[in-house]
Parts: structure tokens; C-alpha cells; sequence
């Protein structure tokens, strides 16, 4: 007779309490029917306080990337927090060149949080993680009290391997080098932000989160001289490019009438005083090669479902200043700096 | 001319705002000046969304491990939750047998939390690594609204090398194997317990906070046919047998007299109405080996420093019921159940 008897989870009323991350049945049972369930795969159901795996093949290097996700709201137009921390972390591990192979997912979770949206939650984490092909192979399960925490933070980690001889990196990007986006820029951060400001459109106004290692492949395939990849995140295009020009010394060129945004995020921005290439995406790679690979990389990255509006945006200049400036429409040229600031907090 | 010029960091006065999480080059400045001068190393000054690393050698298969620390207070006698981040998902990793070789650590802070507290938090994190030899590669930082968060939370993912053929495994326990223990149970969370009701004892109790990686390769080299380690953290001593005898399919007869507990803790201990079983550690092992393995091994994990007080506690036995049970110093016999409910919060 075990005398803590732990009753069913009630995945539709119940809610997390202190139990579930106290090391005791009730976490167990959480594990269990809402982690395990979801996730299930061979090395999870080694049960230990880690997975063993197979290491990545001879002739690869390890590629390590981790994230945590705090999104306000937890769930949005195009996706949730679930969804967004498996993207984010794929993402980060196939911009370096690498291909994803496990990973890793660490719940800090709220007293009171409903179940049913952990359900969901863990359900389209799941989702994500078999579409992209990446298992959840290990995990950890913390609660905190009611006003320490906001619902659900998610970190996760990713594992990767990368050919030795590839090496995609910041540091890259050469004076005269194309610049190229596989897409539209600021649907997420302005999906985010319209909700949260209860902004109405004819039509919503979606996240493009989505995982970017296949958009990844095709963009090594039709570049062999590709310099790098990077997913404009946090900070946006702007952020990104500034990076790229801080670790590469050189300077960057935009011409604002090639930067695809799309008319209802444009008007959205205006509307909120946002500028697009600030706004955080979720589903977009920005990509620097040699300018005569560059028509060939956007005609692959046009021919991938997640590419179809690629465009080549702007070149590497050689600048001792590592500025980012734009032409702009109007025959212009404008500093596009990152931001000091906070403009959107809590975007992913 | 930048335009968004930045502040130098003020590390004594200063605290963390939303800026800090927003991806502009106030995160940058942060992870620069606070993340990147403590954890220097050549993986993190790579820059890029995650680290290239050189993989397991041939032979090797990898072990991956992640854990949340929520902990509460931050800093505690014995340590705080810089080390103890480190050192809790080293030990998971050591735990499966394998060599630690990479951390990733992922930071969600809390707006307005002291920046000469997270400097001296991420002081100790740097610190523990270097003792552990077990470099920060990758990282992230997140900030979240004041009264969303609790100063700080620390996600860290740790990457070892596990020799192919070796297997340590919850699910390797046969009866007739010794169950060992590396020293005294309870101190870290009776630590925590005490700061928090403010308890004074003639001596303070001390976290054992540690890296057991050390301690777990001499347990292996001493006991050849060693079954499995683990480290008894949530849940203390009580909740890991539990969890054992559930994947081994065993029963666990423990001997109360030979549980080495600290004076201190014990009476800390009766006066909160706890049992030191249940309460976590953070810097032992527990060890199941062969009965004939069993002499040795505890002498060798006495010879290691953080072995001093290595002890014999018990044995597996057949049991289709896979109860863990305790002789108790009277004689009897009760039943070492793992709780249901939540003890002791964010101990860890």
C-alpha cells in the first residue's frame, strides 16, 4: 500500500501546483502523461537524468545553441510558445550550417497555470519537433509560486552537426558581398504586437515561425561560397545586420525598395511608430555571399515554400565605420542603427 | 555618429532593464561586459548564435542533460545559484557515466534585479566551471517584466562523452546489489530550509553544492561492474531509491543506522517535521554496485574528498511490489515512500 496516492492529472480543469516540480509521484505523473506522452521517443524513455545518443559522425563538429522563450502572449496568430522555442533553437543551430539532431527542453512553470494550456502548449512543441525532424531528448521540470513567473518559460537547447570544413559565421561577410532575405520582415514581432495592442486588420496578421534548417540546406546547396546565415530574431533585421558588420568589419548598403514587407505589417508599424526592420521574425533567414552566387541562392530560396519572397536587399561595403545605412526610397541614405532600447519586449 | 549611444554598465548600482533582453546593444553590452569577460573562453568568443565544437572522439556516444534552477534565496550558505547551475547539470551528466565536456546556459532575468547581484551570480557560475573544467560555450538572456520573474532563473544544458559500452542506468539494479551513498543527506536543502525560516544552529549548515564528476570516475574505476549512480536532488535520497526500483524492477531495504546524516541537519530536520530521506543534496551520489564491489567502493569514495563519509546503506532485493523500505534504528520496519505533495520549493 503506498500511502501518497496521487489522483489523475485532470488535463481540463486542474491546473500546476507546487507538487509538480517538487522531485516527488505528482512530478513523475506530469512527466509522464503531459511530457512523455507528447514527446515520446527512444532516448526520452531511457527515463535518466540524461539521454545518451549517437555522436554526430566521423568528420563533424558539434554545433550547440540554446534559447530561453519568454513570449507574451503564449499563444499568437501562427503559432505559441511551444512551437516558437522549438523553431528558435532549430533555427539557431541550422544558421551555423549545422544539422539539427536533438533537443533539449526545459520547463519553468507557474503555480496555477492551467493544464489544458500546458497540454497545448507541449502538444505543438511536439508537433513542431517531429515536423522538423528534431526529437526532445531530455527534459527538466521546475514550478515556481503564483507571481514568480508568468505562465511558461520554455529554454530549449540544440545539438547539431556540422561538417568539418563548413564554417558559416558572423565573421564572414567580405566588401562586396550580397545581402539576401528569404522573406518578408517583421511578421512575427507585429503579430505579437497587434494582438497585444488589440490592433484589427482585414486579415490577421500571422508569425512566420517556422524551422529553417531545410531553407537552410538549399541555401549551402545553390551558394557554395555562401559567407553566412543568420535568423533576424531579437532586433530584427537592423540588430542582425550590425552584428554582422561589427564581427566582419565591413559596412552595409540596404536598398529600401527591395526589403519585402508585407502591406498589412507596413501599415501596422506606421500605425504603432515601428520600423520593420527592427521587428523580431521567426521564419526568415538573412544570407551573405559572394555577389555573383547571389541570383542563384534567391532562385533556390524562391523555388522553397518558406522562401518564396527572397530578395537580394543590399551589399557589403567597405567601411573602417561598420555602418549600416539604407538608400531610400525616396533617393536617400539613412543610418539603420540597432536600437538602445527596449521596443518590444518579451517578443520570443 | 551612433546615434543610440549606451551607457557603460554600472555594475555596483545599476539593475537590469527590459533593454537588456531586447536584442540591441544594451544586450549586447550586457552578455559583453558581465557574460562574456566570466565565462571567456575560445567557444563563446566565436559570437554566433551557438558554438562549434569538437565532437565525442570515435567510440563515444553523447550524453545531454538540462536543468531548470529556480532556487530561492539566490544565495545561500555554501553557495548560490551561480555554482549550483553548474554543478547540478554536470552531475547529471557525470551521473550517466559519462566525461562533461560543454555547458550552454540560458539567463531569464527579472527587470530591476540588481546588476552587482547577477555579476557576482554569474562570478560563481564562472568559477565553478573552471574548477569543473567544463567550459560556458553558448548562452542566452532574456529579460521579463518586474513581478514576472524572481530575480533571476538559470536554464543550463550540459554535453558529455560517454565511452561506448559503458551503461549506468536507473534500470540496471538486480537484487543483491549494495545500495551506497557518497556521504550526509539533506545539507543542501536543509540550507536552503534554514536560511528561509531563519533557524540559527551553533554552526551554520552549508550547502554541499559540488561537481561529482571526479567522485563518479572513481566509483567507476573501483567498482568494475557498478550498476548505476545517480544524485539524489529533489526528493532527497527517498524519491531517487523510488525512482530506481520502479526502472529496475526491485525492492530497496535500507539500514537507518548506517545513513550518515549531520548532526545539525537532523535537528533541523525534527524541528521543521521533515526527514532527511526526502530532502535534496546537491553534492552526492548515490551508488549501486554488485554486494561483492561494495567494500571497495566505499573505500575508495572515502579516499576522494567529497567522499569522505561514503557509507553502505542498503541493499536491492526481489520485491514485485518495488517498495523502498527502511530497518529503522528501533527495529522495525517502515515504508521510505516518495511524496506526493510539495515539501520543500525551489530548492534547487
Amino acid at each position: 500500500m503506498k500511502k501518497n496516492y496521487v489522483r489523475p492529472l485532470d488535463l481540463r480543469h486542474g491546473s500546476v501546483d507546487l507538487s509538480h516540480g517538487g522531485g516527488g509521484r505528482a512530478m513523475v505523473q506530469l512527466i509522464s502523461d503531459v511530457f512523455g506522452k507528447a514527446f515520446d521517443n527512444e532516448w526520452l524513455r531511457q527515463g535518466d537524468d540524461g539521454a545518451v545518443l549517437p555522436a554526430p559522425g566521423p568528420g563533424e563538429r558539434l554545433v550547440v545553441a540554446t534559447d530561453a522563450h519568454v513570449v507574451s502572449p503564449l499563444f499568437f496568430p501562427g503559432g505559441d510558445i511551444g512551437c516558437l522555442a522549438v523553431h528558435g533553437t532549430v533555427n539557431d543551430v541550422a544558421v551555423m550550417g549545422a544539422r539539427p539532431l536533438y533537443l533539449a527542453a526545459s520547463f519553468i512553470l507557474e503555480e496555477g497555470f492551467p493544464l489544458a494550456d500546458l497540454a497545448r502548449i507541449v502538444a505543438s512543441m511536439a508537433a513542431a519537433a517531429r515536423e522538423a525532424g528534431v526529437p526532445v531528448v531530455t527534459g527538466d521540470t521546475k514550478v515556481v509560486e503564483k507571481g514568480k513567473g508568468d505562465g511558461v518559460f520554455i529554454t530549449t537547447t540544440g545539438i547539431g552537426a556540422l561538417p568539418v570544413g563548413r564554417s558559416l559565421s558572423g565573421a564572414n561577410a567580405r566588401a562586396g558581398d550580397a545581402v539576401i532575405v528569404s522573406g518578408t520582415l517583421g511578421d512575427h514581432g507585429m503579430a505579437i504586437m497587434a494582438q497585444r495592442e488589440n490592433l484589427a486588420f482585414d486579415s490577421e496578421i500571422r508569425s512566420d515561425t517556422a524551422a529553417l534548417h531545410g531553407l537552410a540546406a538549399v541555401a549551402m546547396a545553390a551558394a557554395p561560397g555562401l559567407r553566412l546565415l543568420r535568423d533576424p530574431t531579437r532586433g530584427g533585421l537592423a540588430a542582425t545586420l550590425n552584428e554582422i558588420a561589427q564581427q566582419s568589419g565591413v559596412g552595409v548598403v540596404l536598398d529600401e525598395a527591395a526589403i519585402p514587407v508585407d502591406p498589412q505589417v507596413a501599415a501596422a508599424c506606421e500605425f504603432l511608430g515601428l520600423d520593420p526592420l527592427n521587428i523580431a521574425n521567426e521564419g526568415k533567414l538573412i544570407a551573405v555571399c559572394p555577389a555573383d552566387e547571389a541570383d542563384a541562392l534567391v532562385a533556390a530560396l524562391r523555388a522553397h515554400p518558406l522562401g518564396a519572397r527572397a530578395a537580394r536587399v543590399g551589399e557589403a561595403i567597405a567601411d573602417d565605420h561598420r555602418f549600416v545605412q539604407m538608400k531610400t526610397a525616396f533617393g536617400g541614405r539613412r543610418m539603420v542603427d540597432w536600437l538602445a532600447g527596449e521596443q518590444l519586449p518579451r517578443i520570443c
